[in-house]
């Protein structure tokens, strides 16, 4: 089995001129590797006493069922505005330009619940950050955040620096 | 264990007035209720020999990665326009006002591999439709299309009736 980086692909000049994307494509595309990336991440849980897996819209969707199945834990979904039917709780966050919104079903957490959040990629942890303070409108717990990959110049740590973090490929 | 349709809730007037959505998040949060749902999706396959277990954007996403793990098989996702960073395929089809686009990765499935499709909600047909589309774009097979709810009014069904078709609650 080769190493995670393997199966991460850099595309250049995506989405915009000058970024270089990183592409969990072909981690998906490969049951070893992705199996690999979930491992990984369990066993780098603080312990897997894990109530509610959250998973970020939409990239963070694709390992969040995996280690909610790995881990007896239910699945959430943390979603863009107006995706989700039920009652929500939203919060905005900034973007480069202007700002966008998360929004997660008020009945999706229950008290004393144990949560671990995920999503792809830790780039400037707008979106992390969010998804924070999302889960903390539940009066539970949040485990730990974990991520496959980190952009580190983008410094995205600095704004979940109370929570404990995970990246995969560091 | 109750059956599937306990964990489906319905909302009155969601996206818009007149619609009953079918919401499949209680479904999400309890990893029995979709366990099982996986499990009678799996039994129902005419076989289980899948290379790729292809999931739309992005309700699709949540069971077809279980789907990928239980199978053996890799995951692809079928996106929105703008969001596969690599070479892609795509798909227009016809949405009540106008029409949208769907997108596959050209790399993303082998010459000769069998290829399972999942979404959540078989309605009007029209990504399911595109899905097979752009998976015969490859030199690929297409074992069945799957899904956990089903909109009989809609006559999705038509729009697919080459292809072998399961829904698990029917």
């Amino acid at each position: 089995m080769k190493e995670i980086q393997h199966y991460i692909r850099e595309i250049n000049d995506f989405p915009k001129k000058g970024v270089v994307y990183k592409d969990i494509s072909p981690l998906l595309g490969n049951i070893e590797a992705m199996r690999l990336a979930v491992d990984k991440l369990i066993a780098n849980l603080p312990h897997q006493n894990i109530d509610k897996v959250v998973g970020i819209e939409s990239r963070g969707f694709f390992l969040a069922t995996l280690l909610a199945d790995r881990l007896n834990a239910g699945f959430v979904p943390i979603r863009k505005p107006g995706k989700l039917p039920y009652k929500t709780y939203q919060q905005k966050y900034d973007l480069e330009y202007g700002h966008d919104q998360l929004e997660i079903h008020q009945d999706a957490i229950q008290m004393g619940e144990k949560v671990l959040i995920h999503d792809d990629v830790l780039a400037t942890g707008g979106t992390a950050e969010a998804a924070v303070k999302l889960v903390n409108r539940f009066d539970a717990a949040i485990v730990q955040l974990n991520f496959i990959i980190e952009i580190p110049f983008l410094n995205g740590r600095e704004k979940i620096k109370k929570q404990q973090v995970f990246v995969l490929q560091d």
